[in-house]
């Protein structure tokens, strides 16, 4: 069995995750591109690799971890990248965020060089990551997956097997991000109607979440929305907009209306125009509390 | 103590509410329309009455749990309604689904009359009922709301003080109910994207329901709309447009724009003029079914 | 051939309507609420009368032309109006813009009372008043429609029979206002596209009103939006609102869902949370303009 | 001044667009991928080219009227294409309906190659065409413009400068075609309104296009959607949603919320999932239809 393994990305979620995998008994390679984010993660134990394509050797497993599709795009097919080291038996265990389009052409590219991409995005913020409880998706082959698992076991608290389909991961956590947009205008909405009729926002909150509601994300963006208070950023608003507007891409390519996404892409791209693309994205929130005059 | 109630309207809810009252040691007179519905609770040791007048007694406390804002207010003002012989002391324990417009009314009714009025609808289905795990809104006057608390008490497994007004409660239950609806909506879309891409929806359903909305709603609706299955009813569509209207009024009345209220609407409307009225509220979602063509 | 009616209601609409009436030589008795409303008309040639009863005589015809609904039901039905004194053979003539329900409810009042109803309401400024250019919608019974046309004929330029229901002029001038209301978000989300574009916006304005859209609400409202002018108002916001609701009301009665009416009622009660009712109802351009980040 | 000028493009459009610049004493050469289509123009006087770079001279003028934006591309850039031959003083008058994008695209191509780019959409349907009666945008430099003015003056009733910039004769006519979608869409909802309170949809259509709105827009689609027939196709829906996505992108890329927009969007999605993109674009109303149960 491989144990070793490399790691790219050491962000906020990076990082928790490679201590993990350092916990569990891995080898772990990591490279990061501004290198002293390492840090913690080589004390710990992890081996620096100064190109993406030393993360790599040929039939291991490397993950990525990072920004946006551009990123993990450039890790793979640009220069120095372990898109070509990998080769036979090799895997891309991608778990970023990103386009279910990135995914198919990634995966695409995998099969041309006798690689495999297993596309799998997780549910959780770095607290998360590093209580070892995120909730991690996973799509591709049956035998890569297989491959992989022992890692995702070590990484997180369940394991989602999404099918065989490079991209059905990333289309299943951005129906989950979607789904989350949703739920904080129905909590921006219900507690203006709160508010509005002289209820306490903050009490509004507390009862939907400890009764039909009790559930992280009403909890957490619960008490952001009832506060009017979004920053400091969790996740960012610019984000949460990249992200609704790959539902809509991939909700057009596969005529599949969404009216639903089309009203927080309203609300999200107006809050972008209002210079709150740095802010949490429950700011979108502050669309409804301005509509109501309660801003 | 007052250990003698009145209790009106023994539909499912109702009558193991009533249990639940006998249980708990109080003496109940039951007044049901259809008379026959009395039965269960009648051999259980409630006292049956034939007027809803005669479920009062001056300075007592009676419970109303009927369909509609109309059966309260009858219950109340109409020939032999309870509301006369209320009088001083005596508490109108509303635990209905009812406009908060309809509360203000009877509200100064009782004012009026020397009695209060406290508003106190519920959320949980029958068999929330019956197990006593009922969550309990209540406002209204501060020394009312205290002498019915031990009733609460004995129906559900937490209250919640919601003030003084008495259309409060009213209002935090109907944008509960909006709530439900948008995440029925959300869950169309992003069940409908992800079968488009040829994904399970059943495994979308739960994948969503074990991790980031693991709370009943996702989980029993997430059910219904991933096997598009919405009968039989729990709770009627057309009762669910009924509420939708109430937020939207409640909306007009204040100046609280609910874009999402309104997307809502629509779908509801739709459904009731395509004869669904009678299926579960879920069946909103076959208006997105029905538009990515997947029914 | 009857040649006195009776006129209640002189506002800006209603004095050069029996301006005109004059002209055509008709005795017009007129009442308005503030007595001094009248005075033009009167040296124009109009008889002043003292009480809503006292513009009517049995069997004759009695023009209202007033702000709303509340108001023409009391001219009818209040304390000194007119509904009992027309008797057999009188008719309403009901040109104000009122409700299909408070239409439907007057029709029976005088359908009881042996008079008529017929429901009038016009196309048009106080500008096309005077100028005999208004368009004139007429619902009713024909008997009662042919006898009020000469008089129609004498106040615009075209009459428009729109069948023998009471209400059905009244839905016909309530989906124009929806319409024209559209027009303006449409023109609003448009010359916001030129605007960040780097296009001018009253160039493109002008486009559209002179290719496509060359009609007179494109041109109006048009320059309006494209200057971000909404001052004075021509018609007011919080009037444009009530119509919009009453189209909400009708739509939702006769199960007709109107997803594009929901948006606008959006823009209007949110235009209206921000005071900005007593601005022309165009305004409700400048919320697209806030959430584009251009005022 | 040039009187030879090439023609790339017969369809509907261009054929009697040829007509015209015959008709004005322009010689005209003209290429088109089926060449069949080129018949009545080359009897007419045109002659006929087999490339499209044959179609061009150097210095002189290429009109473009295709299908899409890929089809302008290549006939630019591809092999045989005409844009190496243009050269120094030559201008690609471009008329179809394309993205801005596309259009910024060429016209840095043809800056870097010593050409001009014109972008001259048109509003009008063939019958327009013919009888010169086109209302042409005109966009880029004032020098291209005016060479290129009486060619345009040839070809429609009014040109409209619409700047320097090269997109923006193609933002105008992105943004038109919108406006025309959400009148569709309004009259769709009035006229369901109209229906479900008995009233005759032609009676409703005419009145509205013969009073607010006299203009052809609503005159001519009032009369698709009143009578719910969708066929033949004016122009297809499928085209309809594709330049609804265009204007959607540039909303997006310029931060632009505009949610009649993405309403209309979700209706012609709607559409195509249901086998409809052959139809007019009208048939969007048929989402309204359905809702409303009146289909």
């Amino acid at each position: 069995m491989t144990r070793v393994i490399g790691f790219i990305g050491l962000g906020n979620m990076g990082e928790p995750m490679v201590m993990n995998l350092l916990k569990a008994g891995f080898q772990v390679k990591v490279y990061n591109r501004t290198p002293e984010k390492t840090k913690a993660v080589v004390e710990a134990g992890a081996e620096q690799v100064n190109r993406p394509a030393d993360a790599a050797a040929p039939g291991g497993i490397v993950i990525t971890m990072v920004a946006n599709d551009q990123a993990v795009e450039e890790l793979v097919l640009g220069p120095n990248g372990f898109g070509e080291v990998l080769g036979q038996g090799g895997i891309h265990l991608s778990m970023s965020t990103i386009a279910p389009a990135t995914s198919r052409k990634l995966a695409a590219y995998h099969q041309e060089h006798g690689s495999q991409y297993v596309a799998s995005p997780v549910f959780g913020r770095p607290e998360a990551a590093a209580a070892q409880k995120l909730n991690i998706l996973s799509s591709g082959s049956s035998v890569a997956k297989e491959r992989v698992k022992s890692i995702q076991e070590a990484l997180g608290q369940r394991v989602f097997d999404v099918g065989e389909e490079p991209e059905s991961a990333n289309v299943i956590k951005l129906g989950g991000n979607f789904m989350i947009m949703a739920a904080m205008e129905a909590m921006a909405e219900a507690f203006n109607l709160a508010e509005k009729n002289g209820i306490d926002r903050q009490l509004a909150a507390e009862i939907y979440a400890s009764t039909l509601f009790n559930c992280t994300v009403y909890q957490g963006y619960g008490q952001m929305i009832a506060n009017k208070q979004f920053e400091p950023a969790g996740f960012q608003l610019a984000l949460g907009l990249k992200d609704c507007n790959l539902v809509l891409e991939e909700a057009n390519s596969t005529q599949t209306p969404m009216p639903l996404a089309g009203l927080l892409h309203n609300r999200l791209l107006a809050s972008v125009a209002k210079n709150r693309g740095n802010q949490d994205w429950a700011a979108l929130a502050r669309i409804a509390l301005e509509e109501a005059g309660l801003e």
